[in-house]
């Protein structure tokens, strides 16, 4: 029978794994069922047919981005306060920001928003953590990535669910209702060790246990943590680890502030770990011990954290200053170099989720990839993949494929409105700008 | 006598100085003759006329980008190595490279590509310094950019002086023979205090004295230089200062290793300062004290370094990385906000090059502006002009206009043909490729 594609690329440069980095090798890439069915030198080949024939000339085809950490719906507050202490921006601006616009339909709306960002810059999968998640899950569905989406547990009242108290039974609700999907999961998203008390933390990590779903964790993102929590002595690490939550389904966010001991917990539990460089930038928290992370093996995925504190969802910019942050804190160059921050936001990323059939281009994997038009004077000349991370940024993406979908073709969104999606979220914005100027 | 101008920009909001920073205005520009005639809320009004009417819904106007510190040729070795120690980087791919391959050919066509990418990205003006200036000034001609020009100035053999002996002479030769030019000045580029002796600096100090050109430095960038000129105790800026070379003709770049002393040197000598983050991050050099400097009211303009240690030629990416480098180095988020970021990108950077007339969008200034598209998802919502530096990046902008000429027109360069620059480029990158791998 003569071969057939669903998508048949032609011609373009892919990314391939190369001893510990990466290699630019010329090919064609063919897509059936979901998958990737070939990968090589040849094009169609006599007899072969295609649904779709995309023409790969100056593009290089590479895994999506896998976003690690992020809060979709904050697109609504992407730049709303900037440049303030972090209990200035929170208590002042966002907080009651949230406890007046976030609801299902402001969480639909923001979320779909920072899904079309997020396509169009390259990323395939997000991990989410928010509020109103079945909101946001049907805003992921539409949009046709791939997302895991932790509904937050904390102990004060906050959207959708105002009484503390039913925390953890939102949150098994959540996931109990979660409808089947070969895109979309549930998860866990215990806020952080001190906005949950230890019983609301042991009894959330039951729950993602019980359900064999991820639980996330926002986790020693800024110095004195353990002072917030009052553990006594405790580092935010080793009091997880005393009230036995530590283990490899737990994916911890941010891991600013580890001592060498924390970072030994955390590899001899198995735990998964996730940078969000710019947010912490931005925010003055600290620089990640990434390269000491990477030295122990424990995988380290990249997330962009709400764009409210980045402002952006981009995961190039974020590759970008992933590196050179490390560079400079330990003013080292050779640190933590473009490959494997190309490692970091594609096959690194998929693991750190627990998806194990993404984040690499190679036959029988999920097709989700992109295609980045590299016919530009930035991107010009192009000697190694290491360009993808120090010069290429989201707008450079023409094509993106989530489980063999097309779902971004020449840099436009197919599966969302997306001039709709803006109108709604500036509608939206001008009440919350007036709520905030007013104060 | 009925209004007429050249370019009207209709219905755009605008960016204006409003108290220390920065406010979004709505609005309308008119330009002729090269200068900002009109700025206000109205239209076009009874009877006025234009050339050329812009449609400005969606879109920001900004002034023009200064770029107070790159080498443009060295678009030719844009990630030829990266995340190597600097010695090796210099030593085994750079020089031997620059030795190969830099011509006044090479200069000419990398020298447009630079010019091209930084035009895309809305810089307006660029302050270069390399070998082959008047290869470089002939490239910068063709773009319609506005630049400064500064030939190198080393005692060693280098691209176009053979004779380190003639470097002077050299230097003299190229300030006498440059073309008059509205948009194009010469300049004296004094390598660094290493690379230079004493009485190399001290002549070449006196021609742009006599000459009345700016003076570029690189200075303080990696810790322990002083080790490297050898001058006793004295730091690198204390050992300029003994040569008696500071004063307000001074541009010094880099500035990242300073003691309060060198900054009060700085300072008192009226010296002007260039930082570029993250070509210090990517070489892992360390970060320029900007926000101690800016206290003592030492102008600091922003610049891209060459994209060899970059990769990119971005000044919005570098606004971003300034300001966000600042805050996490220091642990302060309300550090170099992004208004004073834009500050640094336009006014004070025109200040740091000496350029009165152009940085600010005010009657009767050049007309050196850009149109930003603000109408995607990734700036959306715009509530305040923060998001310029937090989330615009080059690939944003879709007009610019140098010296009141449209050089920029919906994303694409008027002036040159791009697709020829990259092909010339790329032809000689599969030259230095070859050359680089075959070591």
């Amino acid at each position: 029978m003569p071969t057939h594609y669903d998508i048949f690329i032609k011609n373009c440069r892919i990314l391939q794994p190369a001893g510990q980095g990466h290699q630019l090798v010329s090919g064609s890439i063919g897509i059936r069922h979901g998958r990737l069915t070939a990968i090589g030198a040849a094009g169609l080949g006599p007899g072969a047919t295609a649904d779709r024939l995309i023409e790969g000339d100056g593009l290089v085809a590479m895994p999506g981005l896998v976003n690690c950490h992020v809060h979709g719906a904050m697109t609504l507050f992407r730049g709303l306060a900037d440049d303030l202490p972090l209990m200035t921006w929170l208590e002042e601006h966002i907080f009651p920001a949230e406890a007046r616009f976030v609801s299902a339909e402001m969480v639909y709306w923001c979320t779909k928003l920072a899904a079309a960002e997020m396509l169009l810059s390259g990323t395939t999968t997000a991990a989410d953590g928010y509020f109103y998640m079945e909101a946001a899950a049907r805003a992921y569905r539409e949009s046709g990535m791939r997302a895991i989406l932790g509904q937050a547990v904390v102990d004060f009242p906050v959207p959708g669910v105002a009484d503390p108290g039913q925390n953890i039974k939102a949150v098994t609700a959540f996931i109990d209702g979660f409808p089947p999907s070969s895109l979309l999961q549930p998860a866990v998203f215990a806020h952080s060790p001190y906005t949950c008390s230890a019983e609301t933390l042991v009894r959330a990590r039951a729950v993602a246990r019980e359900k064999e779903v991820p639980f996330f964790i926002h986790l020693a993102e800024t110095r004195g943590e353990e002072l917030l929590i009052g553990a006594g002595d405790l580092s935010p690490v080793a009091y997880l680890d005393s009230l036995a939550l530590l283990d490899p389904g737990v994916i911890a966010v941010h891991c600013v502030w580890l001592s060498e001991a924390d970072m030994d917990i955390l590899a001899r539990r198995g735990c998964r770990v996730v940078t969000c460089p710019e947010s912490n930038m931005k925010l003055g928290s600290g620089v990640a011990p990434v390269p000491a992370m990477l030295a122990r093996h424990i995988p380290v995925g990249l997330g962009t954290d709400s764009c409210a504190s980045n402002n952006d969802l981009d995961l190039f910019g974020e590759m970008d200053s992933c590196a050179k942050l490390a560079k400079v804190h330990n003013m080292q160059p050779e640190l933590l170099p473009a490959q494997e921050v190309l490692t970091m936001a594609t096959s690194m990323g998929a693991a750190c989720l627990g998806l194990a059939d993404i984040g690499t281009l190679a036959v029988g994997m999920k097709a989700d990839l992109i295609l980045v038009d590299c016919r530009s004077p930035r991107l010009t000349p192009l000697f190694s993949p290491d360009l993808l991370v120090y010069g290429a940024r989201g707008g450079d993406v023409d094509t993106v494929i989530v489980d063999g979908r097309l779902v971004v073709s020449q840099g436009e969104v197919l599966t969302m409105d997306v001039q709709e999606i803006m109108a709604r979220v500036r509608a939206l914005a001008g009440q919350v700008a007036e709520a905030d100027h007013g104060k």
